[in-house]
């Protein structure tokens, strides 16, 4: 299953962390803006072309260094179709670097219409014939609002195409309790018992090092409830974002991870997108600024982390 | 608010439905198919050149007819960046024969992202100074699993560009019910506690009518739970699928609207996209196929309801 090679990545690279690439224009240096406008004028295929020119210069920085990205695809759909070009490129030449890909789209909707989020993200779509992969990413947020059976699309591609799924169980946005954490009449709140369908769902797509390939969404801005279920759902690989900027600290996240610091991957996406600006150094030096983060956050995580090692 | 305009072309049609585009490439006549391949081999641009073919034929012979169409995010990621191409501009040629298009996208983010969808898909993106529409729909469906911060930055579009939002309350599906029916402590169940935060969130952008510009996607399939939304929540307009192929009927939906025929519109993709699969008929004679369906779909609603009338 598809976090088995995630897993790897994490050991060969001794690091639990996922840059988000969430690249807002007003994240990317003047020097390459002003170079696409010169050439494309002010229009969504320059916005677009200059964050892949951003995109590209982080990633070959980093994908020594680090085992993942996470590009969000609003960021990527708010440049219009060319934001969308950008979005498929970027998934491209990470996975061309070694790197595991994430797209984070957090997609739902009934059975049929899953399989074609499914096949868009995850699998091939079928041309009178021609198996094409539209976005292939390596895996896919999900949200289970919908149960099962939006769920079972998912599943049957991670199985084929060796991919896996994170589904929103508690996120790390102040207001994510307004329904997660109400409380269910058997006890349970609402975010445990979709991490519960979370354990049942990654039965089906068992993974070699223990970790189904259905994965959890927990926040980093809630410990607690990291802790809490970690303890739970122990077949669970959780992606676990708010580190940094949204206010996760590194202490905080560890709850996260099993004995073997294994279990789950944090994100930082401005945190490492916008270092240049906080280090102040020369915009040109962005990418470099990026991979220093990178390296600041992986000591900060491992901190409160063990060697990690892959099970016997 | 954007649904004054969704109301006032359903009273002008006096047509409550709404024609989902959702166009597999199965679903396209292959006369349709074969000019394309031609052209462009097997490839994702044949697929979604075919699709934009097939939908603007589709819109051509109901935009008089029918007061809204709905494309379904999925079925265009599913062919890639051109897939996404062919999405735009079917929203574009149905804005501009008069329709009203809301985007089936269920999306959701935490605040910062989610601000990113908005901008996307019911904004204006800021490039340099410059602002344009990327994807521009009338309404956009999304998921409120997230809380309300999730949904902050989409009353902010619908008020400042004259939108729409549907969140999902009780799904069509069969596993709805695994986690939008949990039972709460308080006594409610899990979709009508999003019901309620749809009727909050909709207080900010209260529309002419009595509908705010916060709807609700409530499924055909379960009828029982449509009549106890509609009394529940007075100033919800809702997105009814399931009618037709998923099993809902015309009384069930009936259960939906108020007592001046309006609060609901109600969607069918597969009944008029492959009308002309079920009648028999020529392919090349499937928009107007997919005409007599929305005929026939209109009628079979209207049994159930008072002619459709805005109120003093």
């Amino acid at each position: 299953m598809a976090f088995d090679r995630l897993i790897e990545n994490i050991v060969n690279t001794q690091n639990p962390s996922v840059v988000g690439l969430d690249p807002k224009l007003e994240y990317v240096p003047q020097f390459i803006i002003e170079k696409r406008i010169d050439k494309h004028g002010k229009t969504l295929k320059a916005a677009a072309k200059a964050i892949l020119d951003f995109n590209k210069a982080i990633i070959d920085e980093i994908h020594d260094i680090c085992p993942a990205i996470k590009p969000q695809a609003a960021y990527y759909e708010m440049y219009g179709v060319e934001g969308v070009k950008t979005l498929a490129k970027t998934i491209k030449y990470a996975q061309e670097k070694g790197m595991f890909v994430m797209t984070d789209g957090k997609r739902n909707d009934i059975g049929a219409t899953m399989e074609a989020y499914a096949t868009a993200h995850l699998g091939v779509t079928d041309v009178v014939g021609e198996q094409i992969a539209a976005f292939g990413a390596d895996a896919l947020t999900v949200n289970g609002y919908l149960g099962t059976d939006g769920i079972k699309p998912l599943i049957d591609k991670c199985a084929a195409f060796d991919k896996g799924i994170f589904v929103l169980v508690k996120t790390s946005n102040q207001s994510s309790g307004e329904l997660q954490d109400l409380k269910l009449a058997d006890g349970r709140t609402v975010y445990a018992a979709m991490g519960d369908m979370c354990e049942k769902w990654g039965a089906d797509v068992p993974g070699k090092y223990g970790y189904s390939g259905v994965g959890a969404v927990v926040g980093a801005t809630y410990p607690e409830q990291l802790a809490e279920m970690r303890k739970a759902l122990p077949h669970t690989f959780f992606l676990v974002p708010g580190y940094g900027a949204q206010g996760g600290g590194a202490e905080g996240v560890s709850k996260g991870f099993d004995e073997r610091g294994l279990g789950a991957i944090v994100n930082s996406s401005r945190g490492v997108m916008c270092a240049y600006k906080k280090e102040g150094c020369d915009e040109r030096d962005f990418a470099k600024a990026a991979r220093r983060e990178v390296i600041r956050m992986k000591e900060d995580i491992l901190t409160y982390l063990p060697k990690i090692v892959l099970p016997e």
